[in-house]
């Protein structure tokens, strides 16, 4: 950012990378036109064009809106490097490889009796998912050093820590952090307790106080209260008032929405280590040794379910004609706030107002106990032109040993990723919670998925 | 603290310690008079204590006024172990010693050529203050650990951060903290710089935001926005524009106010350093070397004046008789907002909303490069039963080694006051940056400042 | 150590406490026995006080022996405090609990299909043991801080790292550090290498360097060579050339010898993960998932055995004869250097030369990546009152996650143990790599250990 | 180093670069003349070619020598890349700039009352030596890691601390590290305080153990021991005994030799620190206040002198001269061990023997308190590939706070010559303990001895 002053007349330029998966995409034009005070292009560029024409016809249809405050053009990018070409900002949520692959990386351990809830973030079918996304996300980083090293780069792609680790390790001076919404979701279930535990009728995430620490998606909350009051007592009495569970939406909204669950890991997981844990429970499972991930049926005692790549299929389908119809004008773009907060820290990186809220950055020592380097999730404050973690203390140490063993297999993938060397991730596939196959069947398994996958992983690999 | 929530029907305990100089207890009465939120006792503690009897009545006075929100209690303790068991906040601002002490502090070295403006805080006469402070630190240390173990301690003593490091070392598991107004009036001359040089003519303090690091008085920002605007290239242009220094309460200000300056000092170390320094002038010119402080005519020509101790003894003897006026009733309490943030602070900490502003705590890793341990100044984050720091990174090596010279002569005059040996601290004397003499004559100045103070000494250390 | 020099007129004081296990007590006395330049007296401590008794015979029945060169007094002491009274030197190698607690510690998991080969040092058994041992350790720094406060303690009692943890957790000022010869075992493998491999027909294990990092029992080379050779290469050549494993004494010795292997659990772990592992095959599988002990078979596939407890039992019951005819003299003591470092350790701790060997120490940094305070082994400079670790680097991160894990189950261990609550272990029950049982499954064998060893862990442990 | 053995048929390759000075190249030439074990070639580089071909025509003139058992062949080199291309060793000492630039680093602040002993290494001649010597060092880090990344580098040059930081800043993967034999000369004074204190009269520097930390020529023991006897009591003694000073080669030495020093400012800085400085006092003394430079005067009642540059011109010729006639053969070359390390330290390197010497290091925590990153001295252990720091421990707040001035000092100083700005090292110029003269005059010299040496340093800086 070269400029100094931000204002409505100012155009900044968004690169927006991947967002073929539709979703991210339409929930940052929907915050985008909501915002009065920011204006200027987002450049569009996915590896599957028609992805990003569609987006830019469906964004620019907004332009003309008169309900609309923001004033945003939507531009396709033919390359990486044309999009990121002096951007401002960069925000990247890519889908490496085929569902093919995701079928492997999510179903294959399965014969082996290992079951994942989700797949993208831990476990077998996550350490494939970053051979596939982190030759890529070197890529970004050498192209953000070269087109746009200024530049604020903001994650949402899945495996979060690995992929913002692999941006720093490649070009240490980037400016670049993970958002996730998980811990947004474990604030609203804080704001259930505090309405039914403290009588706080009107209480809402935004009410609700955290300090974060740990790794996306396995990441711990020692510290929570509502407006003053500590709410761990009153998450304790909430467990106990709950044992069945609790589900906002209606009970068995779990067996409905694959994205749901009941909190019982959660719950536990309190019992346990005395912190809440602060993932959906499909997450946190994966997490674990699979004391809720044994087969389906330990799941279903649990209240979560393993999302099939077969509904990703059908669901990515339904999202293909949406997107269709929307660009065509045939259906109308439904604006609302999404949730996220990627609008709101793009503002305060402007110098728009600053807020504190959890993101996934290296850690410099926010985390004690944890490894320097490893990208851990914690507070950070969001001001102009910063992002500046708050020192977030350290973990007990019973749950410190399991997020550091995930850190160190972590490491263990970067280093196989980076070097072109596939199989030197086998011992973090190994040393996974989930892994219970004997060694000579855990090798059986991950030469059949590097086997499945290797369409995706040839490009970066040697000797597949 | 024990309670889980608070509203306005509990009842907090603040014990406050010192306050005989009054103006500080002044200011909290009137802060916490405004404060609808709040209610509770504070009890005062100070070994004068008519001066305590004197703040009760004018706290007490206060009760019956119609104007006011906030309903408090204030009653003299007998003891410090009385005033503070079971409080909920302790407030510590003392003066150890006597203005005899002070003179020979600020004085005695102007007869070996050196100078200081404040004398309170490094320097030679910091030293000794330090010397008479810390003893009754350690004392207050072991009270609250015994007293008030869950208590926080805010901190308004110099040398603030000797006196903070003091009460971790004694107690580590201390929830203590230093408060310091000097960030408040960096922030508001960067306002001014940004109604001046950026035409915000609405300008104001809240709306600057800095990242702070160093350590207190000495510190510095290295980074300054208004509303997202970065202030360095503002500040650069500000000074060239007033090479004769800024006064904003009118030009020659600095002759008649004891505590003003005409920022040259400020300027001048911004241009050699890069940085801005975030204290004011007569602060500054003592951690340096006598680049400001060579003799009186030195520091006339950088526009700051050396406090003489005989204005503060005048000025000792006014607030005294003011003070006789205001518990008699016979003046009125003037009720203002101190501009001081010690209610802000213990709202946020009793979780009545979270907020951001400099504290001087033990450095964790926030300040990379000075030692861990330290007690350093940074930006923190205030919630409910937090003072949690912001990684505030690393100060450049031309200032970190300034800074780092001092941190260390800390440490040293910390060892000498907690072991008893007051000659232990003659190494920090002699590595003053201000200590020009050679060797021997700072040999003698340290034994005459030594004979000057020892009745205040004696009691805590041998030899003497 | 009050004295600046040492030489045979020198009176040392050495503590022993335990002993009564008798084998390293004789070591101890054989080898002060050959060394010329120490004399003195050795107090022995032992809670069974008859054999601390029978050892004082032994010890004194060798002053008499014209062959001996150290002069030493033996003397039972009545008390922990009287034995520690001014010493020089303490050594710790205690036995806590009984056969039938360590029966329980070691065959209880076999229930439930939980094999360990020693269980001494990690796993559900070696939890058990150090909780019954570090209340203990506990006492004995308190002793030490009370009664030698400068005297250098060294301990040989398992779990290795969690006593010297402890003895610095109670006393942080402690002198003390652990001794293991098992990477003397790993040195005399590398030696046969050295011989087999590049022909170095006398190579010894005094021949062999090795860069040592790890805990204890699991502890790493990163590099080891003879004299100036790289013995990388070689061992991996010699791990192809001994595909059924490699047997100083034998072909088949494992399965008669309790404390033997065939290597073949290093040798894997070499291919795995790079490194030659640095403790006995029987030690190493037990820090691993249930690799190499899923059950007997597959342990002794790897051609290590299980050592039973029954054993145990039996050779105690020899050694108590042994003792009772070594202290009648009906038996002569046979004098044989043993191999252990303990008194060249002494010997340069006095200044009669420096040298290099590994030892646990608190981690300061010499292994980077593990928590700082961890007990670490690595190699360390023992100097003139001196025990300096060298900087050791740092693991890869497929090995760092094995060791980490083990790491913070430790430090969840150490505070349950000195915390009084038994149950506050149970999270590192949980996450140690053998235990494969389902959750419920593990909660029900740590209760069934908790009340076998019941008697043992009573005094110490609330509720039991 | 790509061989895995060594033994006398290997030929080795060592890069020697500079050496015009002659004296160091030709220790070297005598050290690996009389090493059986080692042999192969060397080749020299020096910016002066014919001081090249005279050291290479000495060094091949020993090969015929019966009396020699090292067989080395010397070459000259045409330029620095082919002098490092696939070398195994690299040893620099270099002189950068001409006697005229050493003039006004030694003698240009004279005018301004300020006196140096060396200028070499500290206060304003350091720093301009370091602005000439760093940008060379870069380049040799970038040939280094083109031409031989995996060679070791020894260095020899100064200012050592800043020569290997260089290094380490441009090629971090580097294997380098700084030898001084300033250590050796205070063990060797140790030594004589064993013969006269503890009447051990044979009592050599070999027997004298040391812990070494700080930053080379002003780094400091805080153990010393003869033989297991503490010396710090003796020194005490020692000093009581000797307020004259001392002189080995007879009192009044230090009048006539340029290198010589009574002690005296080492035993001061022991009396008042508590600390035995570990350097010559004409090292010391310039790393401190002007305490002991404060003029000559003050300098020579401290018994020191200040060395002239003139002296250093004469004695180049004497050296040039000498060199002729080394190389005609005129004059035989008298081999004599040189007391330097350098062979052994290679020797060590190859595996052939490890032992602890002092070394200078980046700091990665083996002296605590001091920047991660700055070049520490602190004695390591060199074995097979290996020079690994042992932990040292932390130094004193007295002596840490002016060790780290000058660590910071230096990187100020780093940035300014590795980014082509000059004047960028002002800070450091200014904040250097010998600089008493106010901000004006000192930046008038600054400005002086920028021009005086600018053609050395025009290359490598912008606007000079």
């Amino acid at each position: 950012m070269k400029r100094e002053t931000y204002d409505r007349r100012d155009a900044l330029t968004i690169a927006y990378i991947g967002g073929g998966s539709r979703g991210w995409a339409w929930k940052l034009m929907s915050d985008l036109a909501a915002e009065g005070r920011l204006s200027g292009t987002v450049r569009l560029y996915d590896i599957e064009r028609p992805a990003a024409e569609a987006n830019a016809a469906i964004g620019n249809g907004l332009a003309s809106r008169p309900d609309l405050v923001g004033a945003w053009r939507y531009e396709v990018s033919p390359s990486l490097d044309a999009a990121l070409d002096g951007a401002d900002f960069v925000v990247a949520s890519i889908l490496p490889g085929s569902f093919d692959d995701m079928a492997s990386d999510v179903h294959a351990p399965e014969k082996h009796g290992i079951y994942q809830s989700v797949g993208d973030t831990t476990g077998p079918g996550g350490l494939f998912r970053a051979l596939r996304t982190l030759p890529q996300y070197a890529e970004i980083a050498e192209a953000v050093r070269k087109s746009c090293p200024e530049a604020w780069v903001i994650n949402y792609t899945n495996p979060m820590a690995l992929c913002v680790r692999a941006l720093y390790e490649v070009f240490p001076g980037i400016k670049a952090f993970g958002c996730c919404h998980e811990v947004f979701g474990t604030r609203k279930l804080l704001a259930a307790v505090a309405r039914e535990e403290l009588g706080a009728m009107d209480a809402e995430m935004a009410d609700i106080e955290v300090n974060v620490l740990g790794i996306n998606h396995f990441t711990w909350l020692d510290r929570a209260s509502y407006r003053g009051e500590d709410l761990f007592p009153a998450y304790r009495s909430f467990i106990e008032r709950h044992p069945e569970g609790f589900e906002e939406k209606g009970e068995g909204t779990w067996k409905k929405d694959w994205f749901s669950s009941a909190e019982l890991v959660k719950f536990d997981l309190f019992k346990r280590f005395g912190l809440i844990a602060a993932a959906g429970d499909r997450h946190l499972a994966e997490f674990m040794p699979p004391w809720y991930l044994r087969d389906r049926e330990t799941a279903a005692a649990w209240k979560f379910t393993l999302t099939p790549v077969s509904w990703r299929v059908e669901n990515a389908k339904a999202l293909r004609a949406k997107s269709a119809a929307l660009a065509s004008g045939q259906e109308p773009f439904a604006l609302e706030r999404s949730g996220e907060e990627g609008v709101a820290i793009i503002k305060a990186l402007l110098g728009l107002g600053s807020f504190v809220s959890n993101a996934n950055l290296p850690n410099r020592g926010q985390v004690a106990g944890l490894p320097l380097g490893s990208v851990v999730e914690t507070n950070a404050l969001f001001s102009r032109d910063c992002a500046r973690p708050l020192m977030a203390g350290r973990l007990p140490p019973q749950v410190e040993g399991m997020v550091a063993r995930h850190a160190a297999n972590q490491e263990t993938i970067l280093r196989a990723a980076l070097s072109g060397d596939a199989r030197a991730a086998l011992p973090a596939f190994m040393n996974d919670p989930l892994m219970t196959a004997a060694p000579a069947e855990a090798e059986r398994l991950f030469g059949e998925m590097l086997a499945n996958t290797s369409g995706a992983l040839r490009p970066y690999y040697r000797g597949i």
